[in-house]
């Protein structure tokens, strides 16, 4: 019950639509690189977010933070922008940036790291992205 | 070893967008109708499919049918159709035809029904089709 | 996109105390009959309820029934009589029966199928409840 | 908490090794027909067991069938048998059949359906046996 | 198979009833800090409980531990104490402590870290409890 | 988009047989040591193998690494020699080793990170193998 380091974890999902491609790339060449995932037709995925935040133990709770505080946040701030939409077309966090899921990582570990600024002793320790059972991608910032 | 009969499924997965909307309906109607599923720009999901065939155990190989050849068939016929596509613009069998889950179940029911036609003994049982982790439709013909 | 039927699956998920007991059985036969399962200062699970409607595919929306819908009624109705309550003291459909997940099932099937009464064609085919990963029950009504 | 039909199942798990060949193939038609399952070094498997009982539920208990009863019956006569053995030269009632998965259901089926015969009321409804994460098969008996 | 370190990982579960609250909070604040977690009459959870024991491989048996003996002494000092059981009322590393998962998990920390004293070489690297599927808190010491 | 360090992992999974066991026991002491996972007639199980790979995100393609090129890799070097096959008799890199999981993360570790050793910038940070749903190791070279 002391100020102990521990890391909690919330889960989050959205269902989104992307394309890898680069617009200085021919179709060739981005079919040679981003191979099926650069149909100019979209395709999308089910994705899963997992963001980990690190913090001491608060003494008078028994919590790191507020889960609910936290899913809200991440609620308003990253998956109400992800969720049913066009990761490519629609997303501000993501504008002129590839939509590739390393990068959807380092984006969504910033906007939610300047998000628990307001929030003493907390920070966010990683955003893990899983797009398919087989792929998953880790940020620690 | 006799010729019970045995159930045997395959699961397969494909990554697409699709959007559920009428060209009939008004914007507003659709989003009425469809929710966040009509957004104009599309979204996608990690679809599982279970292929569920049913026939008598062959006493010589302790098989109902071999599962690799089941799984070819269904890629040939289905995955390769839907895998990186968009369900709305891309794939035949669900030309003219709502992009819903239900519909899709269907289609894909009997495309496979005719493709096991050639094989004596079996048919489809069940097309299981699974949109998230909280969604899931059945059609048994 | 004819009328065929098809049978839709929502998942939800309530995380509730209970206890197996009976008043006219003394402690230690309630020990034997019911196990760790009969601790009068309780335990509890988080249940997965799979609820599974089936009706034909209304061809103008390419659904059987809109999942938004069932979803708000199966909240309303029964995951937040159950979320966050014990079993045996709080749920009014429970009042007066043993807390096991055979009853739930039974009386989650009736409660549901009242309510589905409004919308035609449609009616509640099965109510699965996982109570572990190792332990689920079916009730088909 | 009438007499009302319920469904209850039991998910158990065992590790086996095992091949799938026949005596009078040669190695060329074993590998035509069975693929690297045929390899003679064995391979082999996390098999996932599901054994849905199905009964009136007892007014008495809740119960359709004590779950710590039924899982001790299949642990006995069926996991003891099969864990950590090789399912081709050690479990007895697969001697002298094919070890596939549909023939190892149906053998269960009997073993599972023969032992719940001294309980009044309750039958196996199905065995269902999951090989990897794409692959199962279930048998009704 | 020098002794190079390694990670391994036991995977144990109980299901329990709890209550988030401090007696020194009225029901008003316990609601507003706690939320539905605060209900005066409990709820519960089915726990998975991982825990991660870090050492050098033993170069006569290819093992970091004996995961039966691992699993033993999770079970005895930890499992058993837990599983169908009242944090809040009935489990002696709990005594006087709030019942969050965080709490719970540096608890079973020191519990377990103590006992793999006797072990020369390993300890515990980290204790890792998931509550529901959305939420997991880890503790590294 | 800068070249901040991300983590991506690619899940395989291969189905092998093995056996626990020193030759320069007795039968006895393997027993003793080793349990039923010495048994002589072998078992096996379904591996699933995490390969996690550290580098910067190439900023022309959002990508640490094209995943399509880490699978083949892994594929052929690490699966097509494990699928199907007898840990103990079979694979090479595994000749003369105690066939447990924690020698088998070792050895594939060193198989993967001198694979991608003609790869600037990336290298294997992490192999995590599951042996069964309750035991998985971990090795970080």
């Amino acid at each position: 019950m002391t100020n102990k380091i521990v890391y909690i974890t919330r889960r989050e999902r959205f269902n989104a639509a992307h394309r890898l491609f680069r617009e200085d790339y021919s179709d060739e060449k981005n079919l040679d690189v981003f191979g099926k995932c650069s149909n100019p037709m979209w395709h999308g995925h089910n994705y899963t977010l997992f963001v980990t935040v690190k913090g001491p133990v608060n003494p008078e709770t028994g919590f790191v933070m507020n889960l609910k505080v936290l899913s809200k946040i991440i609620k308003e701030l990253v998956v109400d922008k992800l969720d049913h939409k066009n990761i490519n077309l629609e997303v501000d966090f993501m504008n002129g940036k590839l939509a590739s899921t390393e990068n959807l990582a380092v984006e969504i570990f910033n906007v939610l790291n300047n998000a628990l600024n307001e929030f003493e002793n907390v920070s966010v320790h990683c955003i893990k992205i899983q797009e398919t059972e087989n792929n998953f991608v880790e940020y620690f910032g």
